[in-house]
């Protein structure tokens, strides 16, 4: 199938690359002709207008692959709709807050344009491994796209249809919470063999973990990975980031009086992470001394 | 290698069973001769009393394999150590606390017989799958018995020498307190799809999730085979058990001062699973009423 895609960051040009070695005819939109080096060494055809592009398929039906920043979607969207057609498919695989993924469905059928929201799992893997993607809007066009996701898609089988629009974002929201609580479940852990007994062997049992054990996970796999890459990780800064699926979901979960205590935990001990002078701990220590005269360490 | 079973439970029935296959000579103890059926039809050799069964070993150095409840394991070594030469070999395969093994190791140390502490994950899967073991004594002893764990390793590698004694199971509690943390993440994700937006297929999103995302891994796996099996879980009661893991973990982040909130909120969520009357929540509703009027649910 020909197909184009807005956005040829890691994840997009992953996709990209997969699906030109599946033999799909792949384009890349460019506006200042950057289009990498490597995109175009990989066969992928750029052009730096819309209307050049989409005058170069040959498909009735035009798929526009949108995978940039969530903050960017809808100007990629307003650019671009001047080009698209009654039924061209505007896809956005990136990771968008699912309401503005509903909003722009219905600004998108307006115009009888339409449009999917691809949640894609995988990271940097993906283009190796094969993504898992979790697709919303309306089936018939899950239906039509799906030799492209069955090209992308781990073992030729992750990628389904799971609801409506949004619905597709809604999913990947929730699955990128739980990363969070597994991931940090599995930083509390390992950092207690760290802290309560350095003689363990860490790295062989995080090994052994790997294979057979309850939680042997793709997550796991990556801790050995970061083990043997980084050693005692020394030289990591202990500074963790968020980009908003977690946010979201607690925000989701508080209007839904959903109790999510440990995913909760999790995104705020990534905003500890990042606390270099904490009024709250300072407040502690402040009171602490108020009540019982306890030493305060001094700021040298 | 001949070795010898004390406790042929599930987990206990699994490793003897996936040895015998491998042409291992196993012999099962049990005082009542209940010996089971199962057991027997695998050719497993069963004795009513220790001296017989370490009688009929042809090794010089026996091994003694101990799989049973926590609390059972001291009355096993004590019934069994008349029996015992020196430099035979006594196993621990289950949940022990690692202060108990430690314990346990410089115990028989001084009467000239080995110990091994080897944490055992994979449940009752293991037998086909094979087991993940983290092993905590001395070396010498890993070494002995290898070829007994490469044979009951899942793909022939689950199994490795992590530490001195006791080590083997606190690196399976830590496990199993990760254990606890991932599965809250996951329960937390889902309960939030199931309540939010009950339109989304469910069961199709976490079979995506099993091919290729980022939390892809055996508890996904399980999670989707329960929907399989279960449907949306009416007919299973809202009771989460736990069998001590996650308090020791958590004692153990307590007398090391670390901070592991996630995987003790899930311990704390287990608890909150089996209140039918609780207290703190009556005490809130009369604490609303009392500064505010707010109407308070009477008991019917």
């Amino acid at each position: 199938m020909q197909i184009a895609f807005s956005g040829l960051g890691r994840m997009g040009l992953g996709l990209s690359k997969r699906l030109k070695e599946k033999s799909h005819d792949v384009f890349g939109f460019d506006r200042n002709m950057h289009c990498t080096k490597e995109a175009s060494s990989f066969g992928i055809k750029c052009f730096s207008s819309y209307k050049e592009m989409f005058e170069a398929f040959y498909n009735q039906k035009r798929i526009l692959w949108i995978m940039v920043p969530s903050k960017a979607v809808d100007d990629v969207i307003n650019e671009a709709i001047p080009f698209l057609n009654k039924e061209d498919i505007v896809i956005d695989g990136g990771n968008s807050y699912y309401k503005d993924s509903i909003r722009r469905y219905n600004f998108l059928k307006g115009r009888g344009i339409k449009f999917l929201d691809i949640g894609t799992s995988g990271g940097v893997w993906g283009y190796s491994r094969g993504f898992s993607m979790m697709v919303g809007g309306d089936r018939e066009d899950f239906d039509f796209i799906s030799p492209i996701l069955k090209d992308l898609a781990f073992d030729g089988v992750g990628y389904g249809y799971v609801g409506g629009a949004g619905m597709g974002h809604f999913v990947k929201m929730v699955h990128n919470a739980i990363e969070y609580g597994m991931m940090e479940s599995i930083a509390e852990g390992i950092d207690l063999i760290r802290t309560s007994k350095p003689e363990v062997d860490l790295k062989e049992s995080v090994r052994i973990w790997k294979e057979g054990s309850v939680i042997a996970s793709w997550l796991i796999e990556l801790t050995h990975k970061a083990l043997n890459d980084f050693g005692f990780l020394e030289n990591i800064k202990p500074y963790v980031e968020d980009t908003g699926e977690g946010r979201w979901s607690i925000q989701e979960a508080i209007e839904n009086a959903v109790s999510m205590p440990a995913i909760t935990e999790s995104l705020f001990m990534r905003f500890r992470s990042r606390e270099k002078e904490s009024f709250r701990d300072r407040l502690l220590a402040a009171l602490r001394y108020e009540f019982g005269q306890h030493e305060i360490k001094k700021n040298e």
